[in-house]
């Protein structure tokens, strides 16, 4: 371990899709098994049977370092012959599963299936991919984002991937979640944790359904080390996905500035990370009570996801002290 | 239609693996959507929570033209990246699954678990792939061939794939086959057959699990068109598959006489197909009081399929005529 992350013992990273994944891959680099991701769970969905979590195997595959390096999502060198022969079965072909992928699907269907939880589903795929991060599911019983739009209530993924989230967004609600609950293996890691860390993702989607979680929620209000998040909008943009035009629907200006505020109406927020692009709004943030870190904020590969990782454990630090 | 086949209003073939399958194509060029070939179930399995049916897979691919032309089962052209990647996981791994072939099982068992039969799902995925002929299973009920060995009781693709057929086998049984019955359509082919056509297969592995089936073993027994065979045995060696070392281990001489008297225990059988190698039994066929035809029986490519299956129609016409 480096210096940098001398202090920080033992660090709860929560995460969505590919900026969370990005950050996460970037911590597990600087904190190996000092970490663990909390991921999302409300973009799962059924999909040829098979039950699929978007989220959680980004940053699996993040983590073990096989995720496509182009798209962020998926595994490297995907082949996908089973969705070509779906096709001319005429079955559903929406959304583009690899092959490869494939195998994640099916041996956590059957494990579910079998009567595993999906924590402990995730547990044998992230130790058989050699990760020693834990990566754990927000919860295991299931929480559904809804997208209600000018086209009528869509399941997430139906918005997202087939509907390209060209419906107009309305309102968001997670189907389940108040009969969710996090799962011990969370509550267990937010014990241990000294700091959290809100990763880029975006803060309606990804990040509202871990932060909304009965039991979760409080516990995390609770929690009495840093909790410091990353914008996933630099410059007014997001860098990837929908998280702008999402804002704009929502009548909620475009900026790093309401995302920080948008989090701090849900927990207690120390630390917000903008982009050097971004500075301006650094007094902005000073004035809700929360410290602001400007650094470049875009990672396009290794070292710079390393490098974003350091600087945020760095923030954690220095709120520690100064707490 | 070519003349030969003019007196064959429509056939019923019963088929397992590949050696059936490629009398199946063949009878499928001459007949179209005249014909029915009905498929052992007794190999099916789960396998990466898939309900997986080898024989009528093999039959789906040859009709449909995309089969492995090395193997004679799967895919042609297939990928195995979900394979790779189960391996990975440490998951099952001794079936090799295509990533295409992938399509089929996850169609399947999603469509039977929403409530479809099998003869429905078989249908709707033959249809997909623009086959005429009709593809049945023997039965909507599960039947399952059970291996009796010297290592203790293997499920049948756990001897045949997993142990190569290496334990010596003692017995067979098909385990739920009292309880199973031929499905309306199966019936309903026979109804309209003018002559019944048994492939060559495994006459204990693949013919018997269908001959034993109850209702159809006596509806076959009824019926009054010619019944014609094709050996699977010549020169006394299996063309394909481990027939020559059951019977050898049955205690069964491996000849194609001993599979004419195996299927004419099992039901009336009035015509013989035996190789032109094999031309010294034809004698001892007949003194069984079942016809035999000498002809070429190994079928290399499109050519040799279509042409024995057109001798083996003529020769049920023959059988017509002299009834």
């Amino acid at each position: 371990m480096k210096d940098e992350s001398r202090d920080a013992s033992f660090i709860v990273a929560l995460a969505g899709g590919v900026g969370g994944a990005k950050l996460a891959y970037g911590l597990y680099r600087a904190l190996g098994e000092r970490l663990a991701v909390v991921v999302n769970t409300g973009d799962d969905f059924v999909y040829w049977g098979l039950t699929v979590c978007p989220d959680l195997d980004t940053v699996l595959y993040n983590l073990a370092g096989i995720n496509n390096p182009e798209f962020g999502w998926g595994l490297a060198g995907e082949s996908h012959a089973a969705l070509a022969m779906m096709r001319r079965y005429g079955g559903e072909d929406w959304f583009s599963l690899g092959d490869g992928d494939l195998a994640t699907h099916l041996l956590r269907t059957e494990r579910l299936r079998s009567g595993l939880n999906l924590t402990q589903v995730m547990f044998a795929l992230r130790t058989a991919l050699g990760i020693t991060a834990e990566l754990l599911p927000m919860s295991d019983q299931p929480v559904r984002t809804m997208v209600h739009s000018d086209e009528g209530v869509l399941p997430f993924q139906r918005y997202f991937v087939q509907r390209r989230c060209q419906p107009r967004l309305l309102s968001l609600d997670f189907a389940g979640i108040e009969a969710a609950q996090p799962s011990p293996q969370v509550l267990a890691a937010l014990d241990k944790a000294s700091a959290v860390i809100l990763c880029p993702s975006n803060p309606y989607l990804s990040l509202d359904p871990i932060l909304l979680l009965p039991g979760l929620a409080e516990r995390l209000r609770a929690f009495t080390g840093p909790v410091v998040a990353v914008s996933p909008i630099v410059g007014g943009q997001a860098i990837k996905g929908p998280a702008a035009k999402i804002m704009a629907e929502l009548g909620v200006e475009v900026s790093a500035l309401a995302v920080a505020q948008h989090i701090a109406g849900r927990i207690r927020l120390d630390g917000f990370v903008l982009d050097t692009v971004d500075a301006h709004l650094a007094g902005a943030v000073a004035s809700l009570g929360i410290t602001p870190l400007v650094t470049d904020t875009i990672m396009h590969d290794v070292a710079s996801k390393e490098r974003l990782a350091r600087a945020v454990l760095m923030l954690t630090t220095k709120l520690t002290r100064s707490a």
